[in-house]
């Protein structure tokens, strides 16, 4: 990695035999990182939230399960695997609800069950070099949808994004952050404006921060600025990430998404989706076959335990909305730029 | 005033000889009622925000000349005016910039000079008459904005607004308030969006709070939510203030409001703007003539003192967006209601 690729920040290293990750609760203020020496230290990383996106809870809990049996004595192959299996599930119950989570726990065991002729010792090195292997596909994914995205970006370019995409959250890199750090390693990236991304302000917290660490000039909005900064001609494109992709090409992320949106057609600014071709599911005719989860009330009522809506305020909060495929100029993954019919392209790029 | 009129909140009122107030630096959280009985109290509650809006500013500033002129000696009318002028300037430097401040005590000294044939107690009570007068104007245009307001809404309706517009800032009603007030009283309101209006959360401060108060059904969301509910049919009409409207209707209001514009616009939803005629500025031709206030970094960088984006971290805070007038489907002043062409119209509903 040269200097430049060093600035895309990495939440999550293996060094010197043991799991180093920086503990997001303590961003913006302070950049504190934590060596985690055991299975009950990962767990407690992703439970907290100092671990925390998909894929990096993915890639933490398969570095997890190496740190779980790699003291564990020479005891054959039948008692390896059941503590793997317990020790998998142990990790599993730090966010159920997380699908890399258990998406790379099962390939571990899968790939142990596979190799059984091998000596214990050989096993735990399989799974180390197999946690490994699943890093390193994050990063080598999360790079080429930023290598295949830096196309779309004009020269000269003030991109506007939403929530948090960067290496933060993944292996290295993230989705839509990995097309605007690219196009900036191409040159062609002057301005980023960065939506704060209420209620959470993932935006405001984390994407500013890499932004910072990759040094890429950018300014914070509150989201609903967005539409004066394209109406002054501030704006040559949109760029976000994305939780949900249907058959269609409908789209669900982030609340706010679908408004920049509407926004961007209305000023002709193109509006691009980055986001892994895993994020595609075929089995979902359209957005409207998305369910959308509602979050809890106290997430607008109060701010680090201050109270900014009286008491017992009615709260509707939608985590996420979906952009209806005709609003989308185009979509980044790792395998290259999906243009519409997205229907017919999703077909032949991925079958 | 009946039982149901008195639901709509007053934040000023004159009583037992003096100015009670709701101190609104305690919302949301406590409902603290504030008695000012003399000149340097008034200073005191608008230097510190305890009372905010600017035409409730001018109404407490006009009380406080009364209060700081009722007990003077009587030495004739020279040295009555000259007290007067010198309390002005007085309380006009609790917030230098505040239009209707200026306004309100204009009017007041005009009034004592075209009568200074007057005995100094007579005076005296003519200036506590004209700000009750000033009080009651306002009041008055309030209502009758609210009451023309009420034939655009529908039945059963359901009304997205964004930041504060009630009877917190005003006389009492407010504008878009008053609309949504006095359609709720002719059983037309079946439930109010209110965005949290970020950054400064008026409305999940004061706008929730004033709902309540009217018992008037109502869910607060983040800025971002209002394309997620336009999207899903449960928005029948937008409807907001506006700060300063130009010739030909572009309207300049809260941050946020030209977004909620265009997205009604997609929906096919009507947007409309609730002002005072003074509020048009016909010396302006189009919105590119209004300067957009840039504000402060650390209105976004953090809340309640706690920090929620990296030391150093540039912001761009513009107070205010423009809509332009054909996003607008009519406005509504107390002098009923002005659809476009808002040009050829404003010229003969005002002259």
């Amino acid at each position: 990695m040269n200097n430049e690729e060093s600035k895309a920040f990495q939440s999550i290293e293996w060094k010197d035999n043991s799991l180093t990750i920086i503990d997001q609760t303590h961003l913006p203020s302070r950049e504190v990182y934590t060596q985690l020496n055991s299975v009950g230290q990962v767990w407690d990383a992703i439970k907290k939230l100092k671990v925390r996106g998909a894929p990096a809870i993915g890639i933490s809990a398969a570095y997890g399960l190496y740190l779980g049996v790699r003291d564990l004595p020479d005891s054959g192959y039948t008692s390896f695997y059941s503590e793997c299996e317990r020790i998998s599930s142990y990790l599993n119950s730090s966010r159920p609800t997380a699908v890399n989570l258990s998406w790379a726990l099962n390939r571990l065991l899968a790939t142990v069950k596979s190799r059984k002729e091998l000596p214990t010792d050989e096993l735990k090195l399989l799974i180390l070099n197999t946690a490994k292997i699943i890093h390193d596909e994050d990063r080598r994914m999360c790079k080429a949808i930023g290598e295949h995205g830096v196309e779309l970006v004009p020269d000269q370019a003030s991109v506007l994004t939403h929530c948090n995409t960067g290496g933060l959250a993944t292996g290295q890199y993230g989705t839509a952050f990995s097309v605007i750090f690219h196009a900036h390693q191409a040159g062609k990236i002057e301005h980023v404006w960065v939506d704060e991304t209420r209620p959470l302000l993932q935006g405001a917290r984390l994407t500013t921060w890499e932004l910072a660490k990759a040094d890429i000039p950018h300014q914070l909005i509150v989201d609903s600025a967005a539409a004066y900064l394209m109406q002054s001609g501030r704006v040559d494109m949109v760029i976000t990430g994305a939780d949900r992709i249907t058959k269609n090409g409908d789209s669900a992320n982030k609340i706010g998404t679908y408004a920049l949106a509407v926004l961007a057609k209305e000023h002709n600014i193109p509006f691009y989706i980055a986001a892994p071709s895993s994020t595609i599911d075929m089995s979902l005719e359209t957005g409207g076959d998305i369910d959308i989860e509602l979050r809890d009330t106290s997430e607008i009522t109060s701010f680090a335990g201050k109270q900014s809506a009286p008491d017992n305020t009615d709260v509707f909060n939608p985590a996420f909305d979906v952009t209806p495929h005709r609003f989308i100029t185009a979509i980044v993954t790792e395998k290259g730029i999906i243009k519409p019919d997205f229907s017919d392209n999703f077909q032949s790029a991925f079958t």
